[in-house]
């Protein structure tokens, strides 16, 4: 078992970070999972007008001044992308890649898709349709399996899968140069229809079709009842009281994921809070 | 009748000034009330380190760049305290000293007083204490009053009253230099019990006792129920919902003023999300 820490924060944009801060100024044993560039969605913005403090600056270099900050309290985010989240009782088991993670309490920060799921995909969910490529690679075993990523970093999932698999399509939906494995066959297109009766067996591209066993949809974040199973949903956010509490003791969510208005600030305010009921509820489980 | 307003927001605290900045990108016609030095509680911090973005600036530093945020974005505050909002129905009526406003939404964000009421306060108010001055200054004509001014600008109050009562002590709590009228009475002691059965007619001070017909009490901040007749509570907070709507159609609220963590990162979220809601609203009042 590895060490257990007394928060885990999914996420690592604006409500993750401003938790993480008040994780460390409160001296928590905490963790914080996402990507070092911070959030796309962060990155992304032209112009933010709205951040109090910051005026007429780019997405990109507010994400400049959110990693000085990190840098000057030496905090530092685990890339790391996690999958199910489960709770235990006394504490929380979340799944990476290849790694488990032990955590008291979880603050779940990873923002919202803004897509739509695909057509067929929530029919054949589990029946070929998957979010975690290395977790279920081995239902592959010389089978084809094709990848939907939308970030860079998963060529190295597609690569993992390109050892089991007899064939893998990868369909990036990112516009950084694809750099993966020969073996493996890139396709730019778009994804259209996920089709089977019982099991995936077809995809419909925007250009063409291709028959494959399996489709990974590699999206920048799973819906929050995926990643946590058991926990309470307001259509498609999160429910939280004005602590930020979810329905599960000791999980808190915080920014995008709990709802508009989707805004930075807001996003940071309710990191704030979450972390300092994550705080006051790991105090309490430690005087128990 | 002075024109109205689409939005009133009420305190110049981060989530005031948050409020501040969605109402103008949002282009609605608004006002801000407050302190052109923006808020004290933010001016005293010596270090803050919470404040996603800043790491390591003092209270006053991260207050010239809120002041530098403003100005960039031309909103400028309006100096005025307000003593009473009344909801109207199809709009407010904000009771300034001098002066009355009129605005379609409000959204309180006048901070909180960590003060308890002193003894006597509570069973005395309106039987001799007061909190605005200037509003109750023609119940004191040739009688005594005594004023205890928490912030350097009441001086104003103190001399208005003098050209009224027989007798001004003013009782200051700040630290300025106290320059008041010459024939009002400064003392330099603090206040321990405000007596009287029916009506005030003594306080009792550290070091002395003074006979007085009426105290005002000049804090920073009133409480919500008293600036706004008919708000609904929870405890010493403005009941809100995840909008930061109150009970009064219209009229939203945002920062310590609706509970705990007191924060200045969660108090500029809820700004943010106060002023979308309040955007909102008065569209839709518009099209009805
Ligand atoms: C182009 C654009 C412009 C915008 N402009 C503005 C603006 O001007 N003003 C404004 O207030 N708002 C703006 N927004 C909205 C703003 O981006 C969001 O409200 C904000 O980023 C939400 O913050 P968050 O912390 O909730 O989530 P996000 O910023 O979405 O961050 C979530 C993070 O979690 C990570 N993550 C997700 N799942 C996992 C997992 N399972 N394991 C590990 N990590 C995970 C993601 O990689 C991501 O880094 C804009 C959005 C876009 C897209
Ligand atoms: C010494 C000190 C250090 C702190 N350090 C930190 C810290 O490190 N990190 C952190 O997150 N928080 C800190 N806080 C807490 C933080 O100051 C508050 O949470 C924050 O200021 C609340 O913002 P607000 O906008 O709700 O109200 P406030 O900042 O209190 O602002 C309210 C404003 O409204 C004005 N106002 C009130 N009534 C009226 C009226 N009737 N008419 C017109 N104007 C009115 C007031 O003058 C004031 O300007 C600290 C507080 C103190 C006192």
């Amino acid at each position: 078992m590895d060490e257990r820490y007394d928060i885990a924060i999914i996420g690592s944009g604006p409500a993750g970070l401003s938790a993480a801060l008040n994780a460390k100024i409160r001296k928590k044993k905490f963790i914080i999972f996402g990507s070092k560039e911070i959030s796309t969605k962060l990155t992304r913005a032209e112009k933010i007008n709205n951040y109090l403090g910051f005026y007429g600056k780019s997405g990109a270099e507010i994400r400049d001044e959110f990693m000085n900050h990190l840098k000057a309290m030496d905090i530092s985010i685990t890339e790391e992308r996690i999958n199910n989240i489960y709770s235990m009782g006394e504490h929380f088991a979340l799944m990476a890649n290849e790694k488990m993670y032990e955590a008291t309490s979880v603050i779940l920060a990873t923002g919202v898709n803004f897509g739509k799921p695909f057509k067929g995909e929530e029919k054949l969910l589990g029946k070929g349709v998957g979010y975690c490529a290395t977790c279920d690679a081995p239902l592959y075993k010389n089978k084809v399996v094709t990848i939907i990523a939308y970030q860079k970093k998963e060529e190295a999932e597609a690569n993992f899968l390109a050892t089991i698999a007899s064939k893998v399509y990868y369909i990036p939906m990112y516009k950084e140069e694809v750099e993966v494995d020969p073996a493996i066959e890139v396709i730019n297109d778009t994804l259209v229809e996920i089709v089977g009766d019982d099991r995936v067996n077809k995809l419909i591209l925007k250009n063409q079709e291709i028959e494959t066993d399996g489709v990974f949809i590699l999206r920048e974040s799973v819906s929050p009842g995926q990643l946590v199973p058991g926990l309470k949903m307001d259509g498609n956010h999160v429910e939280v009281d004005r602590k930020m509490a979810t329905n599960l003791d000791g999980c808190f969510a915080a920014g995008d994921i709990v709802g508009v208005p989707y805004q930075y600030i807001k996003s940071a305010g309710e990191g704030n809070i979450a972390a300092l009921s994550a705080v006051a509820y790991v105090d309490q489980q430690k005087m128990k």
